[in-house]
This record gives C-alpha cells, sequence and structure tokens, in this order.
C-alpha cells in the first residue's frame, strides 16, 4: 500500500507570456503543478484555498486525477493571481503582478484525516506556515520544502529556522547562491545541509539538477527538449516526481533520493513542453519511466 | 604504441584579473593548456609562435612533458598577450585588451616531421588557416576544432566551411547559441551536426559538457570543485584530455567520445583550480582517472 502524500500550496490563475506566445487565466499555482505529477505514483492531498471565481471545472481536472480535495478551502474574494513574463531564452520569469487574493491571508489547519501522511511537500508560501504544517502532521516519514526569494529576501531567519525541521530541502539555483551567499552552488548546498535537513535539491532548469547529502552528491542533466513552451511550474512538478516516488518506494535513502531526482526530473520535462498544466496533466507512467531510462543513457558512458 | 597528437594554436601571456586575485605575464595560450593536458595520453606535437620576449623557462615547462616544440616558430616582436578580467562569479571573461603580436602576420606551415599526425587540434584561430592546415596533414584519424565569439562574428562562413571538413567540432554554448541564433543547445548542437562533424562537443563551463553525434547524446556535469580560481584556458585543457583519450585508444567511435568527453572535463577541473597552466602542469594519470570515476558516481543513480 503506497504512502500518502500531502501538499500544502497555492491554486492560482496564471497569465503567462513568451516571446513565442501567451495564456491567460489558466490554471497554475504550485499544488497544481506538484498533484498532477505526485498523483502519478501516489495518492495524493491538497491543502489550498480558491477564491469565487475558481472555476469547478479546474479542481474536477485534479479530482479526476484521484487527488483529494478535502483540504481545499473555498473563501470569499479573489483567487490567487501571477502574472509573469519570460525573455527569449525562457529563464527566469519576471513577475509583473502578484495578487494574492484569499491566498493572502491564509491560515491553513491540516484536516483530521490528513494528519497520517506519509509524505509532504511544504510548497513556496509564509515559512512561518510551512513551520506551523509541521506540528500538525503526525509522523511523517518525509517533509520536503520548497521556497523562492522573496521569502529569502524577507523572512530569511524564519525560512533557516523551518529548514532545520525539515528532510529535503529544494530549492533553485539562483535562490541557493542567493541564500548562502557564494556563487558556488556546492558550497551553497553544503551550507544549507549544515542546517540539519537530510537533502537538499539545487534545481538548475535547462541544466538539471544537483542532489546532496551527507554522504553523496548526484547529478543528473535536464531531460533534453526540442521546445519549452512554458517554464512555469517546473520546480513544483518536479517535486511532485520526487515525493511521488519517495512515497511509493516508502523509504529515502540516498539510492532512493537518486532515483526520485531522476523523476523530479522527468516530470519538470512534461510540464514545461506545454503551458499551464497541461503538460504534466497528459503524462502518463510509462511515458514518464521511458524518459528516465533516457535520462540514464544520457549520462552513461 | 600511441597515436600522435598535432595542435595548431597560441602560445600567449595573460594578464588575469578576478575579484578575489590577479596574476601577470602567465604562460596562456590555448596550445599551452592543450598541450599539458593531452601530453599526458600522448605524444604532442605543437605549432606555434612565440616572440622576442617568450621566456625560454616556459617552452622548457612544455618540453619537459614531452612535448615536441620543433613546430614552435620564433619571430621579431612581441609574443600574443591577453588582458582578461572575470567577474564574482568567474563565468564569461570580459576581454580588456588583446596583443595579437607575432601571431597575427603568423601563417602556420605543418613540418614534414609532423604530416603522419593521426590526431589534430586547431585551436581557436583563423578559419581560413584551420582549413589550410587541414591540406597538409596527411592521413589524420580525427581532426577536432574550437572557435571563438570573434570569427563567429567575423567569419561565420569561412568557418562554417571548415566545420563541414572535420570530425569534431567543440565550441562553448554561448557561441553556440550565437553561431544557430537559438538559445536551444541541443537545436544547435544539431545544426552544426547537420555541417558534416561526425561529433559536436558543447562546451558549458560549470554546467559541463554534450556531446552529440548522428546516434548519440552524451551529458556530464562538471567536475565538483570547491573552487575555482581562474577559468582560462578550461577549453582548451578539455579539448587535451578529450583528444588524448582519442589518441590513446586509436579510435573515436561513440563510446570512446563519450569516455573522451569524461576525460576532458576533468582536465577542464584541473586546469581552473590555479591560475595559468599550473592546475593543468600539476595533473597526472592517477589523479585524472580518479577524478574521472567520480565524475561517473555522481551520475549513477
Amino acid at each position: 500500500m503506497p504512502s500518502h502524500i500531502l501538499v500544502v500550496g497555492s491554486l492560482a490563475y496564471d497569465d503567462v507570456h513568451t516571446p513565442y506566445d501567451s495564456r491567460r487565466e489558466v490554471l497554475g499555482g504550485a499544488a497544481s503543478y506538484f498533484s498532477l505529477a505526485a498523483c502519478l505514483y501516489a495518492p495524493v492531498r491538497l491543502m489550498g484555498v480558491v477564491g469565487d471565481d475558481f472555476r469547478g471545472s479546474d479542481l474536477e481536472r485534479l479530482r479526476a486525477k484521484g487527488v483529494d480535495l478535502a483540504g481545499v478551502e473555498h473563501a470569499k474574494g479573489r483567487s490567487f493571481r501571477w502574472l509573469g513574463k519570460y525573455d527569449h531564452d525562457l529563464a527566469a520569469a519576471e513577475t509583473i503582478n502578484t495578487d494574492l487574493g484569499v491566498f493572502g491571508d491564509w491560515e491553513p489547519t491540516v484536516p483530521p484525516a490528513f494528519a497520517d501522511s506519509e509524505f509532504v511537500f511544504l510548497a513556496n508560501i509564509l515559512p512561518e506556515i510551512q513551520g506551523r504544517m509541521l506540528e500538525q502532521v503526525r509522523a511523517p516519514k518525509a517533509v520536503a520544502l520548497d521556497t523562492m526569494n522573496y521569502w529569502i529576501e524577507r523572512r530569511r531567519d524564519a525560512l533557516a529556522a523551518v529548514m532545520t525541521r525539515v528532510d529535503i530541502v529544494t530549492v533553485n539555483e539562483a535562490e541557493a547562491r542567493q541564500f548562502c551567499g557564494t556563487h558556488n552552488v556546492l558550497k551553497a548546498a553544503r551550507e544549507i545541509l549544515a542546517l540539519g535537513p537530510r537533502a537538499v535539491v539545487i534545481k538548475r532548469a535547462e541544466y538539471g539538477a544537483l542532489l546532496l547529502t551527507k554522504d553523496r552528491i548526484f547529478w543528473t542533466p535536464a531531460y533534453p527538449l526540442d521546445e519549452v513552451r512554458d517554464p512555469t511550474g517546473a520546480g513544483d512538478a518536479f517535486a511532485g516526481g520526487m515525493l511521488g516516488h519517495l512515497a511509493r518506494a516508502g523509504t529515502f535513502d540516498d539510492a532512493t533520493l537518486c532515483r526520485a531526482v531522476l523523476h523530479g526530473t522527468v516530470c519538470a520535462s512534461f510540464a514545461v513542453e506545454d503551458f499551464s498544466v497541461d503538460g504534466i496533466e497528459r503524462a502518463d507512467r510509462t511515458a514518464i519511466d521511458r524518459r528516465v531510462r533516457e535520462l540514464e543513457s544520457l549520462v552513461s558512458a
């Protein structure tokens, strides 16, 4: 029987602009991307908040994949909205506007039925809230945390404090450098590891991902794609594939973590192939396993 | 009996500035870095030109490693000098000044004793000269070519023409993008491959290297270093390790090429650990083989 995965994070509507194409008011948010990846591996329980404007059909897309939405609160007001723009290289997004809406005042409480979740993903949110979540999950096997530059700049101490209490920290390369004040990514990963987590994963976009534990450095390239259409959500789909693989395995020793990073990388590749969650929503286990094998053959000399 | 490697390229004096340290008038040049890496694998024959100011002791450093200097011309005037500066991230160098000196008018002619070289490296130099070299080497097993943005901007057609006649093109990531007018590195590599070479290697600095042949994509991370002191010459040391491995193997099928890319990556890691050629000069086969094994374990899930 596979373990349960709990995710706490945003459900959002995104406006995404690239020099090649655009989309308006499409399903986004860390919890959406994460869930649609993780649900391919193990049962997912979602905690999020939506406003009056959130379309039932979008919740249905998650429900149709077996995602347990009992932790989705419906609040008065607008849903979280993000307007972002990518340059021709489709690298870092420029945030044009963020409207937190009902997500801004949200104080999530873990439903009793979710408290026995074994694997937990605390998506990017106020570090203090991430900390309070930890107290409400009974005995998780592994808790992973993601964050972003916004919190590194404004809540560094609170973020460092919650990092000491989780098992896995996922962070993108620029954020790792910013958090640690060094360009050397290996040094930055070591510094975060020294805070206490069992594993640190540095996400490097088109350059893949780096995993560091006390005893292991593991590196994977990104899955090579002929076309990236929308990088939004890559990191959350990555976390979904990673936690998904761990939950299915029911463990997180070093060897399992390495394979989990491959699965995360592949889920991210599906996410960026299309706008919104469309790419990861279309992925299935057969396609994922094929790409994992390709990824492995890519590095075997 | 190992094959012979012929390298045609610059012997230079560099002034290198980083935010952390600097060096003045230190041994540099593509041919120096390449030779000191390649000579760890197979006999190296060097073609270059030096001015009156070139120190005998610097030629002696190469000779001491068994590099055949019969192809080094001594000309009246100053040796090639480069003044470069790196930013805090030690990524791309900013060229503050280039003084080609005697290298500017140099028209290399392959000495008869070098014409039977089996493996050839045409380091960054005027593409037309690279082309003329090809006519002077009798029956090479493999010719590799490197270039830089300067020639892509000024001699694109000549460069494309010579690319059609070589076996391996090595180019850094930014140059591949510039040459092909696309951000997607895989597409760029394919475009160069379509010109005719049997293999394209995209050098990605701290992100490793990508090899593309008709039947194979191979990717290696960079060797993880705690400290990079001077990235100058990384690409040439890479080419030295790569051609060195091919020459020792005497072949260049896909499997050998993949392993050659690992050796190139490791030679580059030694080069960037210290200023000038000091790092690669200190490397030996035992240390190289150890790092190759570490590099392989880094990617094995």
